[in-house]
């Protein structure tokens, strides 16, 4: 293989625009895409646009279950750059329709790791990288050859640029794929620069079709499709019937486009894609890339990430503000936009659909962004928050199982994670005044998914008031994430004065009671004849056991929708945060240290996962604000940052990053479905958030330092704020909520009255 | 498993409706549906309408590869019932959607004909089985359930009577297919008696999706879904997520819906099938069988199967009548219906389209049919002929290899079969003067065919003026069709003035005299030197040698479009009868017989294949026409009759019946792309034939009778017609040809001028 010599390589690197520097208009400039790419927070770099369907990006691994967005800072190869990815999951899946450019001898399979197995792999290195929103390029080392990549909606612009060789290549992988296996996959010339075709995937998503159109800025000099690795060339001898050398359809089918390459000539490949077609695929990308103008659509990608950006305004140091904005790129990745340009998009059932009045979106990892992701975007994605809404009410319709998604993307029910948390992101929605639902209908929807005959273990859970670890695994877990989404239809059946279904949920949001040991004030198993799990190890961590991904540790405090009943359970708010305070406790080395992509542990508090999101928040229900500020300040200095391994968990489609917005604005929605936010301690100086009908809510934090975590006092619009909440009104009315900050605690404060948020049965104060 | 009693067998068999008896209005009545299902002729006796979508039938083997059909007459069991089939192609494919009524413990696959292995097949017999247009009935005595089976265009019905049972179920069994492979399927419940689903089959089409909606009359007892043969039930502790027991995608998927019955229950099933969607297959289902009334469906069935069959009126013996109207069914079987009834169909491109005044039509077994099935469609069938042309026209457009259509089913080209016989399809319905086709884009399309630089051997072919045997296969089979096709260009670009092109064509037709050998008078290979393939045997058959399915004894004759030009390069009009009379000698046994499911033998006149169907006519045009009426006498009186063995080769889309059905009417297309029919000898009293227009042709036969096989003379309209050949003008303009008929030649009939039909420069006299 004609390698470049290191010199061309070193040129060509040199031609490489210079990162983007960040301006006042232009808060894109302050974005790491590689925060979390290093690790548990399974990002990826590439370019994609605000919750676009396509994300455009590399991936140096598809293999690994650890790797599920296909991209680890860690490896030391590129694949090639594939056009849908997952952000921040736990589980791979996606990484289809994969492009690679190579030169030389053609590979058709992407090589190993460890380079011993040849393949169209290349090396590269970190310094020859860069991204940016709606923007990432690498130099290919082995090939010499420079990636630049960009997005749009529903399309990707790759653009490569050669050296001088005869033996340039595009190589498409329909292959290729995360983790799983493609079963099927279609690939046709429909002239001499433009392919079409699909892939089926049996994946995480059970039964996936990706349909594509990929039109290539130069005419073959010769394309080649393979199939079975075999080339599908008519030879009068070998074959019996003609083989077209047009078309192929196959498990393993590659296409090989070849070049004669000047040095540095440019060849640029713009690709659709859409859940419908190819034909649908082909119309996507003429009408948002219609032309070659790379630059224009780098340009349009970070113009469309400013406009979303700029609903913050952050003043603070340039690794503040970087993390800050990192976060809210991370937070606007998903759901995905799922609809065609045409309007269409494919159902739960996988049939085709034209919703009328809004986009479907797709990828809704609910267990994960119920707590902080669609809160944040009711605040400032609310016209987005109502379509993804609307799309999870369409996919009950269309749900076989007549339930609300659990976890769904791409037409596909994973069931992953416990629980039915579409009903918070809804209900949730409903509190904070979402319009143009049609709440009755949507209240249908939640009442039937809690009442399914063999979902999981609901008819135990209504018949006995939990879920017998006996019958059911996950059984402790199951019982609470239940109870806390059962008490959000009981609001909302409460608001439309259902009272019946308002009664019937309410009665089950107390399951919690049940599992409740007030010997250990922790929760426990209980098996389906009322007796505790015995013996009881309160640290024990395993899969499948009652608790998931975790321990009782974690989940005690999921109990957010009845904070003051479960203080009353311990015994009162002092015995309550004194059992808090033993959660984070650093203990001896856990021999059992549960999910090995968890980190972010400080003692039994795990912030690299769900479950404690909301833990560092009960001190301040519980009349100890200064513990929730100093944990919170704490976790933002420790947690978070802008370096590809600052995530210590899955970003799982923003929640973590969503949590650090929230944090670091100072409030957090202890409980999505109540209209209100329990107060943390702000970690910059100054953040404006736009909250739509042109106003800004600010908030400022007086006498900011790394030092001063504890809140002093607060005013809300000049007038004293003495509650450890703030509610929704406030915040979308706009105003400014001013925290004064200081070194030490002032236990005074917002400590003194039941602070009863979360409270089902609640009378305000 | 709890068989019913011999007795509740017999009175089930009992309440089996008698079949129904023909009457003057009821052509339908004398139809023989199980003609050609022992043996070679590869038909189906299931339910189908007149070029319908669904033809349901039941499947005996799903093996073999002889059981192209499905259905062989000599098996011991029934698989099932599945909705497609193909039509006495040589190929298995389709077999799609199968459906069992089964008693008792519950199978997923069919079991083997052995019985060694158990299954989901019955035994049944014949004398409880029967067939009519549009209807099938059969016990299936390992269950003692009656299965009925009813169709319209684009759905079946299913009714099954059941005994009284705790275990009877429907079994549909998805990865059922015939011969091939089943990539993919999916299934849902929609409602307690509604499915839907898909299946993905690469088979002989090689990237197939069907789809299906099926409605149950009686709701489920219970709806049980496997996937690869496990139940997809969800179970706490086997399975780590919540398992959907309302839908199954993969490879290997049954749904089986259990019932309770009483004795003589009917549950009725009816099934949509759709190219395009199961949202699709459902709207065609509901459309075309709104209700449950089975005995109308029967009803409307035979109805259209009357208006189709009244097109010929035919007098005769019973049993004549009988073969005639098997005949016409057979020819009115495919090409099938491929469009839904919202108009939309799947392009070759496997795109969805929405044709604008025509339906689209699949199943083109070119290399067959063009020879006298389009042919007798010009005559009887015109408008869906028009259709059939409008399809082959968008296929063309479709196709990623700019081909007209070869062999092609369901969106996917096979490339089975040298030539391109497409064209004359398209070229003899100009001839015939069809209206409402843009002629010029039609001959477009055909030199952009016959033009292709990589199909087969073409460049070969237009470079040297043959196919050369050391770099193609079937190479003398392939100049001669190429030679053939082109001719029918030549005469459509002279019809149209493209001087330019008609010469180019004109040219390639003459490549016949290139193999031909003078001092064999036979086709012979050569070589891409010009050197003859020595040694040379012309008895020689070999798969994939110079001639397809055949030796040069049977192809030498394949110069339809030049037959002058051949008499000449044979020396003369008697040199050539002589040379064609040794093809009917019966030789020796050979040792190498050729294929081996073409039957029909006399000597090298193997009439179970298409190249020599219209070898017999070739004495009428070289002076001899009682040789031609002789022996087609002989091959209807012994290759065709009403029995289930009565087709002694592949019925190939309706080539053999069309052949009969011209040849027993007296005429036959010798050439399709020229506008005349050499006449024959007729098989029957009189025959009417509705041409169009109010207008009915009549041959009529005096002096018929076994013996009498010799034309003494003709009149047309009452006036004598001396010639060997009628013009198509004579046919459409409606009236009647009367042959008087003798048991000896009257040589003088039409022999004396000479007879230039075929030829391609000819002046008519």
């Amino acid at each position: 293989m004609p390698l470049p010599s290191p010199l061309l390589a070193l040129a060509f690197a040199l031609l490489a625009a210079a990162p983007p520097m960040p301006s006042p208009r232009d808060p894109a400039g302050y974005v790491r895409p590689f925060v979390g790419t290093k690790g548990e927070g399974n990002t990826y770099p590439g370019a994609q646009v605000p919750f676009g369907m396509v994300a455009l990006s590399p991936d140096t691994d598809k293999k690994e279950y650890g790797t599920a967005s296909g991209y680890e800072y860690s490896d030391p190869s590129i694949l090639g750059f594939s056009m849908l990815h997952l952000s921040g999951t736990g589980i791979p899946d996606l990484g289809d329709i994969l492009f690679q450019p190579t030169v030389g001898e053609t590979c058709l399979t992407p090589g190993t790791k460890d380079f011993k197995e040849k393949g169209y792999q290349s090396r590269f290195r970190h310094d020859q990288e860069s991204a940016s929103p709606g923007y990432y390029s690498v130099m290919l080392d082995d090939y010499g050859v420079k990636a630049e990549l960009t997005s749009t909606h529903r399309a990707g612009m790759l653009r490569f640029t050669y050296p001088a060789s005869k033996e340039s290549h595009v190589v498409l992988d329909l292959a290729h794929v995360l983790l799983h296996k493609v079963i099927w996959s279609r690939v046709r010339a429909i002239d001499a620069q433009t392919l079409q075709g699909m892939h089926l995937v049996k994946g995480w998503a059970k039964d996936r079709s990706v349909y594509f159109a990929a039109r290539f800025s130069k005419p073959f000099k010769e394309l080649r499709i393979f199939n079975d690795k075999k080339e599908a060339k008519y030879d009068s001898f070998k074959n019996y019937r003609f083989l077209s050398n047009a078309q192929a359809s196959g498990a393993d089918v590659q296409a090989v486009a070849d070049y004669t390459t000047t040095a540095g000539e440019q060849i640029l490949v713009k690709v659709g894609i859409s859940p419908i077609s190819e034909e649908a695929a082909l119309r996507n990308l003429d009408a948002e890339m219609p032309d070659w103008g790379f630059e224009n659509y780098v340009a349009n990608a970070r113009n469309v990430w400013n406009t979303e950006l700029s609903r913050f305004e952050v003043e603070g140091t340039d690794a503040q503000k970087a993390t800050f904005y990192t976060g809210a790129y991370h937070a606007f990745m998903a759901p995905n936009l799922y609809t065609d340009v045409d309007g269409r998009t494919r159902g739960q059932d996988h049939q085709t659909k034209t919703p009328k009045g809004y986009q479907t979106y797709t990828t809704f990892s609910l267990w994960d962004t119920y707590r902080a992701t669609h809160p944040l975007f009711n605040l400032v994605q609310p016209d987005r928050n109502r379509d993804m809404v609307r799309s999870l009410l369409a996919a009950f319709e269309e749900s076989a199982d007549h339930l609300l998604p659990i976890w769904n993307f791409w037409s596909n029910e994973t069931w992953c994670m416990p629980g039915y948390h579409a009903i918070p992101v809804i209900v949730d929605a409903w509190a904070k005044g979402m319009t143009g639902i049609d709440w009755e209908k949507a209240l249908q929807a939640c009442v039937a998914s809690a009442s399914h005959p063999t979902f999981d273990a609901l008819a135990d859970f209504e018949r006995l008031g939990f879920v017998p670890f006996d019958v059911e695994n996950e059984s402790v877990s199951k019982t609470l994430e239940y109870a806390y989404d059962d008490a959000c239809i009981a609001r909302l059946a409460r608001g439309l004065r259902k009272t019946a279904i308002a009664e019937r949920f309410e009665k089950r949001a107390m399951a919690y009671r049940n599992l409740f040991d007030a010997s250990l004030k922790l929760m426990r198993p209980k098996n389906s004849q009322g007796q505790w799990q015995t013996p009881f190890n309160p640290q024990e961590f395993k899969h499948l056991g009652p608790f998931t991904e975790g321990t009782t540790w974690q989940y005690t405090w999921s109990v957010a929708h009845d904070v003051p009943g479960l203080i009353r359970l311990m015994g009162g708010r002092e015995a309550f945060t004194k059992q808090l305070d033993q959660v984070f406790k650093v203990q001896e080395k856990r021999q059992d240290a549960g999910v090995d992509d968890i980190l972010g542990r400080i003692g039994e508090y795990w912030h690299g996962n769900e479950p404690s999101h909301h833990v560092t928040y009960l001190y301040a229900v519980a009349g100890q604000p200064w513990k929730t500020q100093a944990l919170v300040r704490n976790l933002i200095d420790t947690q978070y940052g802008d370096q590809p391994d600052s995530l210590c968990g899955n970003d799982d489609c923003g929640q973590m990053s969503a949590w650090y917005l929230f944090s670091a604005m100072g409030f957090y929605p202890l409980c999505p479905g109540d209209d209100r936010y329990v107060l943390g301690s702000p970690a910059l100086p100054k953040v404006s958030m736009k909250v739509g009908n042109g106003k800004s809510f600010t908030v400022r934090a007086e006498n900011f330092s790394p030092a001063n975590v504890y809140v002093q006092k607060t005013t809300l619009n000049g007038q004293p704020w003495t509650k450890a909440w703030l509610p929704h009104a406030a915040l979308v009315a706009g105003g400014e909520l001013v925290f004064t900050l200081g070194p030490k605690p002032n236990k005074a404060w917002a400590s003194r009255h039941e602070a009863a948020l979360g409270a089902l049965h609640e009378k305000r104060p």
